[in-house]
């Protein structure tokens, strides 16, 4: 049985940063829904580019401001252990052009999938949380950089 | 660019069945939730585990029978290509002493996390799917068996 520890905001932060996916939840027109995404870090805000025919796009159209939890983890099933960052807060659309410009210089999310992701949603958390399971291992020093730049 | 496809039936109840971390989302009293938890699958169901005291276990009993999304995936980080499964359905707490020990006899969820988790919910899903980024894979074959018995 390992222990349950709190990450603190600089541990959630960190860890949130150097990953490439993550999974978001929403209530959409149809129920809870939960998806995995690829997603960048950039001023407190994980950003995250759909399909303007996807499920996010069109929560984010119907609902602009809806709430949405955003989580990232790491595991070790060898040793049973492993660690989770939870971001929650509202998600809106990123229309303007600068920030637009802003994130395609600095940091945009690159996408595993294929298509046309010409919506980018921004999801500006007010919760950040974390906690890891087990005892003698820093998530922090455990987990691969997945984005260096 | 990969391409995405959708898995079939099987594929997603044979990748979902193999597994022993998954990632619940619901709509808790404050908002979204959004969990990585152990799980296990019994008879077309997702079992978990939680503390009576968890934001789940509160979910439950304040809504039973509450639409909830269950996903596990697998990720290929190296070749930026990967599964992922999609339970959706209502979530119940399981009481029926039958159930509970017929339960422990053959599939408990076991947990990596501390503590007397003695409430168990279930999503008997009405909704399950999946997809995979990339060709020239089968996720089938790529995913390790996490739980053997």
């Amino acid at each position: 049985m390992r222990s349950e520890q709190e990450l603190d905001p600089d541990e959630c932060r960190t860890l949130l940063g150097r990953g490439v996916v993550g999974r978001i939840a929403f209530w959409g027109h149809d129920g809870p829904r939960l998806h995995p995404v690829n997603y960048s870090v950039l001023d407190d805000a994980v950003l995250v580019r759909t399909l303007p025919t996807a499920a996010l796009a069109r929560f984010v159209h119907d609902q602009p401001g809806g709430q949405v939890a955003f989580e990232v983890d790491g595991l070790d099933h060898a040793d049973q252990r492993g660690w989770s960052v939870l971001a929650r807060g509202p998600l809106h659309e990123l229309t303007d052009p600068d920030a637009l410009a802003d994130l395609e210089r600095t940091r945009p999310p690159r996408t595993w999938a294929p298509g046309e992701r010409a919506v980018v949603v921004r999801l500006a958390w007010t919760e950040l949380t974390g906690r890891s399971l087990g005892t003698g291992w820093d998530p922090v020093r455990a987990q691969e950089h997945r984005r260096l730049q």
